[in-house]
């Protein structure tokens, strides 16, 4: 079944906007009474028969609701400068969502080469990699916000930070407890700056290490983000 | 310094092949008495100078060798199927270079879209990725071989099958030990074909789940990879 994403689902008749409109009438060629699945990105799946094949407000009659209870005990953030190419940061987004993260927060960093994001585009990706890999939670995107500003907000949980300097680090695997909610820190291409490592301890974050292997910024974060889904596995 | 990858140096004059030869003198300018790295994918790394800038037959002086033993008591082969998408295999070889593999076997299946793959290509993003992340052993791309034939093969370790189909399945991190060497099956975007399956389990394979996630064929390669080595980290 064709499925498609909205936020916001509220009373039985829902209209979908004008893109995806025309996607499901022109595109998929759907008519009146066909069935179509909805998705919150909040754990609630309807499905839908359309009432109005309008391809620029094609109206949608609510006929089942299937609330799932998220099975994850934990709140896993990654923290990430984006990379230089684009493309590496849409493959962090699409593996980690598959893998499974529940917020990632791009950050700008001394050393980062990329001070923008495509938010629409990347927003996309989520909801395409959260659909193909059968999930019924979007993770968040949070929008783009300054190292010095992220690390001085507040967070219930584990903070770590995964810098390349050298110094006394354990590995992340020994720092992630099961069920506790996790926040990482990953650097851009070119590390943390030192003062901003400096910063990040006294602000209570604990550095770790991802391993022997010198990883690139998207491997970094996939890597992380798959330690800690791992460690939370049962 | 420029690195250039060699498979086989013996003696101490070596002559870079004409692709090499015009990427060094031409791309890069190197000139008479500059310094290169040169590492053959087996563990050593050489200094070279430059002796004869030629740049259709660059000749090298090595200088010094320095020998290194791999870190890793084990080993990891992945028999994954070539995705449809030749750029999403090509991520699942660059990714997994970089956290740590040792023979990647892409497999033909029943199910398989893709029958074909082009080894010089993904072979240079072998080897940069093995640049780029600082080893100095290159994983080996073996040749395309069927899902019968492989199967039919012999493996000194443990022999473990990731497919999708119901029934009893212990998860990989928990099928897996340290220090052993671990033979891990990726099946096609359309899963093994049920007499695959059945067929390997004849051969000793172990069933084993990825998780609750339904992943992408090379996302499922990524994370086997990385269950593997993060089970052997010390």
């Amino acid at each position: 079944m064709n499925s498609f994403y909205i936020s916001n689902i509220s009373g039985s008749s829902i209209q979908l906007n004008a893109n995806e409109s025309k996607h499901c009438i022109k595109v998929l060629r759907l008519k009146k009474g066909d069935m179509v699945q909805l998705m919150n990105g909040n754990g609630s799946l309807y499905k839908a028969v359309i009432q109005d094949p309008d391809s620029k407000k094609c109206l949608l009659e609510i006929v089942e609701e299937e609330k799932f209870q998220s099975t994850r005990n934990f709140r896993l953030t990654i923290a990430i400068a984006p990379t230089k190419n684009n493309e590496r940061f849409e493959w962090f987004i699409e593996k980690t969502t598959e893998i499974g993260i529940d917020r990632i927060v791009p950050i700008i960093c001394q050393h980062s080469e990329r001070k923008d994001i495509k938010s629409e585009r990347l927003e996309k990706i989520l909801i395409s990699a959260m659909k193909q890999s059968g999930q019924t939670f979007l993770p968040e995107l949070a929008s783009l916000i300054s190292f010095k500003e992220f690390v001085n907000s507040t967070f219930d949980g584990i903070k770590l930070i995964a810098h390349c300097e050298s110094g006394e680090k354990r590995l992340l695997k020994n720092s992630v407890l099961p069920g506790k909610n996790i926040l990482i820190l990953i650097g851009p291409e070119g590390d943390f700056d030192p003062s901003e490592i400096k910063l990040a301890l006294e602000k209570g974050f604990i550095p770790v290490s991802l391993g022997n292997s010198r990883l690139r910024t998207e491997t970094a974060g996939i890597v992380a983000c798959h330690t800690v889904c791992l460690i939370n596995e049962k």
